[in-house]
């Protein structure tokens, strides 16, 4: 019996099996297929699963740099994963991602113990009706199938209208496809959730490729209990295109508007 | 004849000694000294400077990630910076710094050959009078010395104000002090420059600092020549602050209103 028929779609494409002393070996499943290798959001997130395996991991993530050096092929990988410093509070990782020896990815990951202190959120969600006010986006042929993993439900800012945009935000539902309880993984993958600000913007699709994304962990293990498996408010917006890169500034809110997560990316475009 | 002192006290702090392949040696001097440290954007500068030092760098900076594991000791550094992976267009680096053999910093840096194409700045810098209209502020005894090195003007959110604060924005006039023309290395440095977001909304100092910043490059090296020696328009906000760590989001302008940098941190707090 396969195992893996028992988890969950993402966890199976995620999931890793310990070589070594920090070293893991993984196969993103097809079933989360992008246009060129897998969703951009497993990758980061198999990175951060392997801190998050380490027997050695001190507290929660806190904070998530990943960078895509190369496309990934449908193969398995091996990540090394490397504490450079654990201090009485937060842990540093180096984390390099490898097929055939060459570099595919690289990932600094911070854990942190976190201890109740004076809190302010200050930023707040944009508006938006709740998720059953809209419909699921449908996928249509021709769209990678990592799309389908995901209940995505577009508030504002779809791509390809009729007419231009006049900014690149896209404000947006998300929840696993079936659901499941939101984790510091998920969360991960879902920070990268966002069709390219390009798409948006311009109103056409052009090759795009994130190269950097840093995501910042505002939430605990025990908000992301109170969270389960309720949709996410995710906004995104694009600061700047210029010469063949562009950056955006999002964030993902969960009930109670709680702020979860803010990330950010750095985008290849061409043309 | 001591050669530093023919160099900008900026260069002189970071400047970088090449030990082997890809290894260099390193002191900030205590003309940028922090309350504990040196002031992190010469920390940040530092590290950037291994590759922008290194014969195999491909393209300009775009993209920089520092995260700071320990406090650095007023002793030399060594940085080990390694090229991971080289594409066509895009380079990737690893980077440690250590002292006495234990990590005190890492970075991870992409460089990038930017290729002309359709572009547009979507953010548009804060409403501000011209440097001008403001006084350089005061740096009384007792905070650190590295604030004496830049001509610092604020527009709206300084800290230790007599009514308590709505937001944590800051808008402030940055420049080198002596001026010194701009450059990859001192852009890193001033994407650092900002107060702590949390002074500015509690209107009170508690012990803080910096755990990741990351750093996006919109300008090349053409439009840093075209900024000189010309002050930047800085704005920071933070959005959320909570047990113990909180983030904000900033962006660097130059002349023509030119998004230079977005950039971001997230920092630890006491209390």
């Amino acid at each position: 019996m396969d195992s893996s028929a028992l988890l969950h779609s993402f966890d199976a494409a995620i999931q890793l099996q310990r070589e070594g002393e920090g070293v893991y070996l993984g196969h993103i499943s097809q079933d989360y297929a992008n246009f060129v290798g897998p969703f951009g959001g497993t990758i980061a997130a198999a990175l951060l699963n392997a801190p998050m395996s380490h027997p050695e991991r001190l507290g929660e993530p806190l904070s998530l740099t990943v960078n895509f050096c190369a496309p990934m092929a449908d193969e398995p990988f091996r990540i090394h994963a490397r504490a450079v410093r654990t201090n009485r509070s937060t842990q540093h990782w180096m984390i390099e991602l490898t097929q055939s020896g060459e570099t595919v990815a690289t990932a600094t990951v911070i854990c942190a113990a976190r201890r109740q202190t004076w809190s302010l959120q200050e930023a707040r969600p944009p508006p938006a009706p709740g998720a059953d006010a809209f419909e699921p986006i449908p996928v249509p042929p021709g769209l990678p199938r990592w799309i389908r993993n995901y209940d995505l439900r577009i508030v504002r800012g779809a791509i390809l209208q009729e007419t231009e945009s006049e900014d690149s935000i896209t404000t947006l539902w998300v929840r696993d496809q079936p659901p499941r309880p939101l984790d510091f993984l998920s969360l991960a993958a879902m920070s990268d959730i966002f069709f390219p600000r390009i798409f948006v913007r311009r109103n056409r699709m052009v090759p795009i490729g994130t190269v950097s994304m840093t995501v910042y962990f505002h939430a605990d293990s025990a908000q992301l209990a109170g969270q389960g498996t309720e949709p996410l408010l995710a906004t995104a917006r694009g600061n700047n295109f210029r010469n063949g890169y562009f950056d955006h500034s999002a964030s993902l809110w969960g009930v109670d508007d709680k702020l979860l997560v803010t990330t950010h990316q750095i985008v290849y475009y061409k043309e």
